[in-house]
């Protein structure tokens, strides 16, 4: 089963893909998450913001026709941001939702609170602590399985990193049940 | 000149088509704006909101390629909203501002505050103050040039009457200059 995992922003948009058993309910998942691959859709600021939301659209469909995701998984901002901010996540995940629809492929949503909890154990836990939960979930798969670890820091790629714990924070959902 | 003014939201997207002389500057305008096509895009409430969104893109594109507009204009949510409404919002804006970038239509944003003061005269003009607007600016042009009148009863669509409205803004925008 593959999972993509999206953090949205107009500037910067994260992803993240991961591979797991499609027996995943009830194994020892911790040490089956393979990560596939991950990357940030970065938008300049000088363009217009249509053509920035065609562009993520655009690398987006590219990713999803590339890994054939069979769950597509995205933050929920907080409630509580200003409009201006809302609008403009807003903004991205509706091109993001179109794209997984016009994929069919279902789409979920978790909050930055639960994001927090099953990646990091702790609704507290800082950007470090999460990023530290990514590498300790995906280090054993990824080192064994592919080749892709000599090139991933976990960090040097924040919104990319923040989209891998969506993504594993669906799996320990998917086998928390 | 072919103008798509737009109410974006993601129950109901009003859309509103309209007509002007190329050379609109200078001009006697409110005697040339002629009515083309008006109508609501809605989608069902019991399905998944990334279907929903799905079905604004497919359907506005329809609207797009039919009428081919020079210009799209979309009214920007008043900031105070609170952030749930805001992120509606902004999923439905973004397919939308995403149909005009995959098109390469212009794509511009007015508020509601210019929309009242612009088709009513005035910022504090209510729904049926900026909907008398809309029958008094299309009035003449569309008895004369088309035969939608007899469907137009301007009012029983609120949101593509709203949508007209948006359109007539930009309108009197471009005669002002």
């Amino acid at each position: 089963m593959i999972i993509l995992g999206i953090d949205p922003g107009t500037a910067t948009t994260g992803y993240g893909v991961i591979k797991i058993p499609d027996d995943i309910l009830g194994r020892e998942f911790k040490y089956d998450i393979e990560l596939v691959a991950y990357g940030n859709i970065s938008t300049p600021k000088e363009k217009l913001m249509q053509d920035r939301l065609h562009m993520i659209h655009s690398e987006l469909t590219s990713v999803v026709e590339k890994y054939q995701p069979d769950q597509m998984v995205c933050e929920m901002l907080f409630f509580g941001a200003n409009t201006r901010t809302a609008i403009m996540v807003g903004q991205a995940r509706g091109v993001i939702m179109l794209t997984a629809a016009q994929h069919k492929v279902p789409f979920q949503d978790y909050t930055g609170l639960q994001v927090k909890l099953m990646v990091a154990g702790s609704g507290r836990a800082d950007k470090d602590q999460v990023h530290d939960g990514v590498r300790k979930f995906l280090g054993t798969a990824t080192r064994r399985r592919n080749k892709l670890k000599a090139n991933w820091k976990g960090g040097h790629l924040d919104d990319a990193t923040d989209a891998l714990a969506i993504a594993i924070c669906h799996v320990l959902k998917l086998a928390s049940k």
